[in-house]
Formats: structure tokens, sequence, C-alpha cells
């Protein structure tokens, strides 16, 4: 069953208003005995969970770990193994460049070239500076390319992303990189017929660039990985007939929630930033994607007491939520990053709804343990949608 | 999606270990409201539930109940919908006949001819030992033919199973059985034109084992049903990356565990030798699936004593698991036998998870009504194995 198009027949326009708060990398593994959720204080997620419905999701299935990707998508009601993002895509909207349909974007790397081998694939690591003043040369020295306009633009220390624009450009095409040191330079090949045109523009950049940086020394040719359209995702307006924003600090979720549809709010650096934002544009939209990032840094980090603290100050904005009058509240995480693991894992995401049709359950406290005794039992991320439309009543009966 | 292939591509190779202990068909229901689990002195599986993580698992979906082999296959991380075995390659593991790529066997009964009709299908129930004494005719007399070599094997009363060895031999062909009495020989009629010359070669073995037998006066021709050649069914070690080993004490699942490509271990009839092989062949393997027959043996015979005192005896069994230090332990059974059935069931099993990145729950005993407030939930056996490699460290991200 394709349950896109399932819940798409039966989505229904209304007024009522959902606000989906992701806690980024929330759920955890108990360090001395308890999580970082467990050990913070949360009296107002508390309450939410008393008086609401909670319980486990999967942001793929039991035991995979996701990608920021893959988890957010499942989050926004699409089946994250149907669309698949790739790395190009990714680091493109994490560095905040506008990707549209006409785009093909890869990752780059400044690569130094000795005679006819590649000898450091990362150029001996050369500063976010250098790498800017690169990027600047190459913008004037390779503009277009058989129609095609070229774009570069600054990562971290050796790193870029490159963008083809042109219409008819196609992503089916091989990294351009020799994987491993000392080897010749590789030019993508293309995976299909349709990608033959965009092989010829990517190598014939690949030797104007190679020709412009032939004054340096360690930055004298790049490699380029992970070629990717933007990929064609049905919208959330199309899909679930919501008029849909994202409130978030850190470029690669605004450019997620750009992939599926969704108008990006102006927002400041900080937390109080996102609630702000809510309240001034809760009028004009009705669904919104609350994004919190550090959640998810500070388990990234390791920084138990940090992630505990972060908890604890996103609890003490769920007042300012509830005084806008959700027609349904949810709150969870697109996957857990414990701790302990300093990384993205496969373990559950807690999952509250909170609405006046949500049945209360015996659970009374925010956290892992607790939501795995909710009424919704464990469940894949991508039913989240469909749970929260339903709430919201914008779903209508199936069959007769 | 094709979870298999899903899951293979996100494999990596570790020396991490995982063992797999199966008591096959531990899940049951309460006589006397106990289960013979929860009746059961087992303080070190308690204890792996404590301070593991716990669920409940369905081997294909709720509602079925699975014969030894979906159910042995979804534990090992394959798709029991996908991969079907047939009845007559079952047959033979169970017997240890050892069956390549080039064989095709088939189920057999010796059969009472009486004029033109079959008049008894099972010839009298006659003895096992009649039984082998006919096969050792038949393996002289009927030795070859058409460049096919052909084998019998005797197996309880009347049963028998034959092998057909040669190239190019098709399975898709229709029982060699009347299914009712007093209707005359049925000849196997291939379904599809690449089975026509297997179709001719047993239908000349069926006559010249008619001929052989004609001086029988009860079994004096056969039936064969189940035709089936080795199953090709991507291996463990290609699938995930494992090395893995089988240690069990009977055939059929010495046999099941070479279809997925396991070495299979040498081990003697014991419950405890299973685990001095376990000790033994440890270094050698990063998987060991560990197969305990007789609590499903006892629930068939619906002796709830006996069961409850084996599940007793394998417990004593698991601090000896836990000194090897393996990095996932995961104890479940294949499929329930309760004790009331007398016979397989549909009921879920116990699942549990050690491993020191394992979620601890709120469960803290090892049995049917416990596991299922556990944090894994309920889920269809397929995911055992995603899990085991998750907590393993053995699956890379999903996605970017």
């Amino acid at each position: 069953m394709d349950k896109e198009k399932f819940i798409k027949d039966l989505c229904i326009e209304t007024d009522s208003k959902i606000v989906l708060l992701v806690m980024d990398g929330l759920g955890d593994l108990p360090q001395s005995g308890v999580t970082a959720l467990e050990a913070a204080s949360t009296p107002n997620l508390d309450s939410l969970a008393k008086s609401g419905c909670c319980g486990l999701t999967d942001p793929i299935f039991r035991g995979i770990t996701p990608g920021s990707g893959p988890a957010h998508l499942s989050l926004f009601g699409y089946d994250p193994t149907k669309h698949i993002l790739g790395r190009g895509i990714l680091e493109a909207l994490g560095v905040n460049i506008d990707v549209t349909k006409n785009d093909m974007v890869a990752r780059g790397n400044f690569a130094t070239l000795k005679g006819d081998l590649i000898v450091d694939r990362r150029a001996g690591r050369i500063s976010t500076e250098k790498n800017q003043a690169l990027c600047k040369k190459l913008n004037e020295a390779v503009k277009e390319v058989d129609n095609t306009t070229i774009s570069f633009f600054t990562g971290k220390e050796h790193r870029f992303v490159i963008k083809f624009t042109s219409e008819g450009l196609s992503d089916q095409l091989s990294d351009a990189d020799p994987q491993k040191e000392n080897k010749p330079i590789v030019y993508p090949k293309p995976f299909s017929s349709e990608a033959k045109r965009t092989a010829e523009i990517v190598n014939k950049v690949m030797d104007k660039v190679t020709d412009a940086l032939k004054e340096e020394t360690r930055a004298n040719t790049i490699l380029l990985r992970g070629f990717s359209k933007f990929p064609s995702i049905p919208s959330m307006e199309d899909l679930f007939k919501l008029k849909p924003a994202a409130i978030a600090n850190y470029p690669m979720y605004k450019g997620l929630a750009k992939l599926v549809g969704m108008d990006v709010l102006d927002v400041g650096p900080e937390l109080e930033d996102l609630f702000e934002s809510l309240k001034k544009n809760y009028h004009k939209y009705n669904f919104f994607y609350v994004h919190v990032k550090k959640t998810d840094s500070f388990g990234e980090d390791g920084n138990f007491q940090a992630k505990k603290e972060i908890i604890e100050k996103t609890d003490r904005f769920i007042p300012l939520i509830l005084d806008l009058k959700p027609d349904v509240l949810a709150v969870t995480s697109d996957h857990s990053t414990p701790c302990l693991l300093k990384a993205h894992s496969w373990h559950p995401n807690p999952f509250l709804i909170h609405s006046k049709y949500a049945q209360t359950d015996i659970v009374t406290k925010f956290s892992e343990k607790e939501c795995s005794r909710g009424y919704l039992g464990r469940f894949r991320s991508l039913y989240a949608m469909p749970l929260m439309l339903a709430h919201a009543g914008k779903l209508v009966k199936f069959g007769a």
C-alpha cells in the first residue's frame, strides 16, 4: 500500500492548527540509571504526557539508525525509504544554498594533484579562509560551461559545494573521486544515456577548475561526490492539504522543510526565537514544524548535563505554545542521540500527542520508559502525520 | 521495500559477537494460571530481562502458526513469506540428508497397489525396519535413470525421502499422489516446460520402483509429494557480513542453518554439549545460533513439568554464555508450542536482548506476560536480526 497516497485521499482542508515540536536527538540511553530526559525537570511536558497520549516511534524500523534527512521525512509523513535524499543535496541544504528544480549539486573537496596523481584528497586540509579565496577565484574563472551556470560555495576547511544550473541536467553520475591517494583524477561517468550531456559538462568544469588553480601548490584540483538534483517530493500542501511553516535555527532543517514545500520563517539563533516566531506567525499557517537542535548537538558531544538543561529550558516554553491553543501539539524527536554513543542511534523516540481528542493513557511523565507504556504503542514515525491530522479533524473516514 | 536488501546495504563487518539462543517452542499458554516459563525458576534469564530490553515477536504476523522452517528463517533475518521451503527439503533436512544444488528431493510413502488402484496410501504403516529393507533393495535396483542418480532414505514407518541427482532438474512438478484411496497411480505433471524432462525421469523411476517391489504384498508401490530443489537463499555472510555458526543437536535445525550458509558445528546430543561447543568455537565465528530443542518437544508432548524443567536447566547455562562476553545475547523462541495445544501455535514469543547499548525497560522477569510490557513492543521476528546487528555495532546510518 502506498501510505502517502492513501492518506492524501482522506485529507481535508480545515482551519485547525497543528504544532509539531521536534527536539532533535532527544531519545537517550540511561547513564547512572536515568536518561537526560528522565533526569530533567519537565513539569510542562509531564503534564502534556498525563493529559495526552504517548508512544515510542521508530524513524525507519527497529534497529535502523537514520540520518537527519530520512528521520525528518518520516515525521513529515513521507516514506523515507521511497524518497532518498542525495548527500550533495543535504550538504547544500546544510550550508544554506538555495536549490531549485534546475539545479544539480555535489559535495566537493579541494585536492592536491602532482603530475598525473592525486596525492592528497584534502589538499592538506586548507583553512576555511583559503577555501573562501579559492571559491571566489573559481566563481570568476568558471562561471559558465555549455550554457550551464556554475557556482562554488565554501564549506569547512577543504570542503565546498558546487552547483550546476541549467535545464535537463541529470544526477545519474558516478563520483569524481579516486577514493584513495596516488591515483589519477577520476571523471564522473553517466549511469544512463540521459546523463551523458551532464557528464560532459562536469568533465569540462573539472578541467577548467584544474586550469584555473594551476598556480596553487596544494589546492590545485577538485574531487566531486554525491551529485544530486532537487528531489521531486510531493509538497505537504499537495499531500495533506496543509499550509505548513518551518521554524528552525539551523540551515539543514530549513532546507529539509523546503524540500517538502514548507514556508521557512525568519527566526533568530536562540531557543526563545523559535517560540517568538511561532507566536508572530501563528495566524498565517495551520501546521508548524518547530525544531530544537541543541538536544542533538549535546547528545553528539556526550554532554549529559547540557542535554538535560536544554530539555528543561525547552519545557519552559510549552505554556507559550499552549497559550496559542493549537488543536494538536505533538512533541517528539526525529531520532535518538544517546550521550553514551555520541551519535544518532536506532533507539526509538518518545512521542506525545496533546489534543482534546487524545485518549488519556497511564503515562504521567514524558520519558523513554514511560512512553513505552503509552496507549499509542511503538510505531513507525511515518504514522505521526496521520495521527496529528486525525486529532486535528483533518482526515475523513476511509470507506463507507 | 525489500527489507533484506535494505539491511544488506547498511551492514559492515566487525569483530563484535552475537549469540542467538533459541529455545524452540518456548512460548506457552497458562495452565493453572501460569505458563511453563512463568512456573520455572530462571534467575539468570530474569537478570538478563532486567538489565536488557524485552518484547514479543510474531514469526510471521498475528494469528499465523509457522512451521520450523519459516519461523527460523524469520529469526535469521529473512522474509519467510519470500523464501518458501518445500516440504521435501525440510523432510530431507530432518533425516539428515545432504542436499546440494544439483539435488531434488521429495517425500515418499510406501503404498499398496491392487490391480490399477492404490488401496492403502500408507502400506498398512509398515515397520521402520521393513522400510529399511525396502530402501536397501531400491538403492540397488533403481540406482540411475537417464543419467540421474536415485537414492532412497528411510524415514519413520511408511515414510521415506527420495533424492534425484543430476544437472538441470526442476521441482516444478505436481505431486504423484492420488490423495485418496481406491484411485489409480498419479504421475507428476510438469508445471513448466523446463520441468518436462524431470517429469519423465520421475515417471520412469516410479515404474521401475513398482517393478522392483512386485513381490511385496503391502509395500508394492510409492507416492511422491513436495518435490523440492535446494532453495537459493542468499547466505548470512552475503546479506549481513556475518561469519555464522550453528550449534544444534537435531538434524532439521542443522539443515536449516546450512540453507542460510552457517557452518554447522559438531555437537553431542545433550544440552550441555551445546554450550561446550559454543565455548570451544567462540573465537572462530561472530554469530552463533544455539538451538535448544526439548522445550518444543515437551510442548508437543503436553508435558508441562518437563518443559518447565528443561527451561530451568537451560537457565543455568546463561552464566557460561555471559562469561564469553558476547556483545549481544538474544534469547527467544522460533514459535510457541503450548502444552495445552501439543502443537506449534500463533502465540507470540518472549524476546530479550542483552547488550551494553540495550535500553533498560521496566521488565524484571523473562516471561510471556512480562515481555509484553517491554520497551521493544510487539514486532515481527524478522526485525530480530536488525536489532541484534544494531546493538552489535554492525549497521551504519541510513541516509545523511
